[in-house]
């Protein structure tokens, strides 16, 4: 049985897409997220309060959760000045953020792709001198809202780079849902025929309903690491280009059904995205959450 | 490129699943899919209007509608009655179900699997001897709400007998949402082994996020031919187990994108879906009528 490495993303990528949540409502979604199996939680980013207000308290939320040993907690940083934030709160893997997509980079942190890459480069450096990892996310991997689609090459002709400055891992961004089976393929197999050394996570939103097609193209190529939000927190589905994450326990139920081993524990999973959905005040999107899993428990 | 054959349940499938609309509006939803270039519709059943009084105008419909001389259209049926009335109709193509969960069968049509396939076989040889042809719809053929599990076997069992009968065709029916990649594949395996003659078509509902997944799973085994509902009506999100068929714009854009054939214009198609919208007066559950397709026209 293959195993998949799930990355919960809801208290970072999701909630800071919904309206701020209190600090103790973090920590309890948290904490309970890390007694349902999940192996991986990215817990909080390390953010300027003006830019993203809901990870305002990120520092308070991360010395207040109860850490299980048996989860990887990670923490997302935007710049140098994140990263070392991160690794004073003790966080020993690191994401950080580049868009493919030159104007989404610009529009997103008002540099361009390549002064993000430079910035990375020393943030990486930072990093490994604290003995931390660092993931880099490479957004707009699938295509950008502004720019249209992105091409195999561009993503990685990024790739290349922060490989060369020594990125332990890669995730690609689906940031506005634009992937397709086909053009996950082309992508996997354009990346892996030049940096197969590397860890490779896939981030898919369910923005067109695709999210879980996308996830079974990818399986036969190898991937086993998904991200997915709680209840598919981050998305609003009346939001004009609405976002939507894909939920965690639509990516647990269809990948447990087809005999792969999520280490998940799908009932206490259903229980945490009730949870999520009680506190941001609205009903998620998530099928699964709505309609129960295919048999009853 | 690979041609696809979407079938458009959304009059049908979907209404009959919705608050019932006027006959001049159903009239006005199948006239403005038959101009989108799908090529079959879904157009309408002959039911008891006390079983089903959203179709109870359906002759009426059926007789004002605008016939595309380039459209398949279908009518479904669930008796010898219905194909009667079918028939005198004018409609060359009859579409009948039978569950292969007996419980269900028994709630949807109160009788057994068993009797249902004694009806089925007179209905063939009525329709024959006008010159129809008929598609039998197997339902709950990747899991029922009441029995749990179906097997590819208990499947295979009834198209061994629909088959014999006469079936010209065979359609597999999700009808809760519970079919998944692995299931699609070991069904199709199963039955294709045996019954390579006969086309066949598969309908998925979209209730656990699945639906485009499973498309994705059936097509190297060679499926060509998909249902979907326009603007996914027929799934009403907030009704206890909804079933949500597949949308067909989501369909037609995942497909398009990976570089299949529709023949379907998506820009015409979300037009239709921006009407049956209109028409139901809710939200429709469509990530791609919701947020666009992922480049602008």
């Amino acid at each position: 049985m293959t195993r998949i490495s799930i990355r919960e993303v809801g208290p970072r990528d999701g909630l800071q897409n919904e309206n701020p949540l209190p600090t103790a409502a973090k920590i309890e979604l948290i904490d309970a997220l890390s007694e349902t199996g999940l192996q991986r939680i990215e817990a909080v980013s390390f953010v300027h309060p003006k830019a993203i207000p809901q990870m305002a308290d990120a520092d308070e939320v991360w010395s207040k959760v109860h850490r299980n040993a048996k989860v990887r907690y990670s923490s997302l940083v935007p710049n140098v000045r994140g990263v070392q934030r991160a690794l004073e709160a003790g966080f020993l893997e690191i994401e950080v953020v580049v868009s493919a997509s030159n104007t989404h980079n610009q529009k997103n942190v008002n540099r361009s792709t390549a002064e993000s890459l430079d910035d990375i480069a020393e943030l990486i450096a930072i990093a490994h001198a604290a003995n931390a990892t660092v993931e880099v996310i490479i957004a707009t991997s699938f295509g950008c809202p502004y720019e249209g689609n992105i091409t195999p090459g561009q993503v990685g002709d990024i790739v290349d780079r922060v490989a060369r400055d020594g990125a332990d891992r890669l995730a690609f961004g689906d940031t506005t849902g634009m992937a397709t089976p086909t053009r996950v393929i082309a992508l996997l197999e354009h990346v892996r025929a030049w940096h197969d050394e590397l860890p490779m996570l896939l981030h898919f939103h369910n923005t067109r309903g695709t999210a879980l097609a996308n996830v079974w193209a990818a399986l036969p190529l190898g991937i086993t690491e998904f991200d997915a939000s709680v209840g598919g927190l981050g998305g609003c589905p009346y939001a004009p280009g609405a976002s939507g994450n894909l939920a965690t326990e639509e990516l647990v139920h269809m990948l447990e059904d087809c005999g792969y081993d999520t280490g998940v524990d799908l009932r206490a999973l259903l229980e945490v995205a009730e949870m999520a959905q009680r506190m941001v005040g609205r009903k998620l999107d998530s099928g699964v959450l709505r309609a129960g899993p295919r048999l009853p428990f």
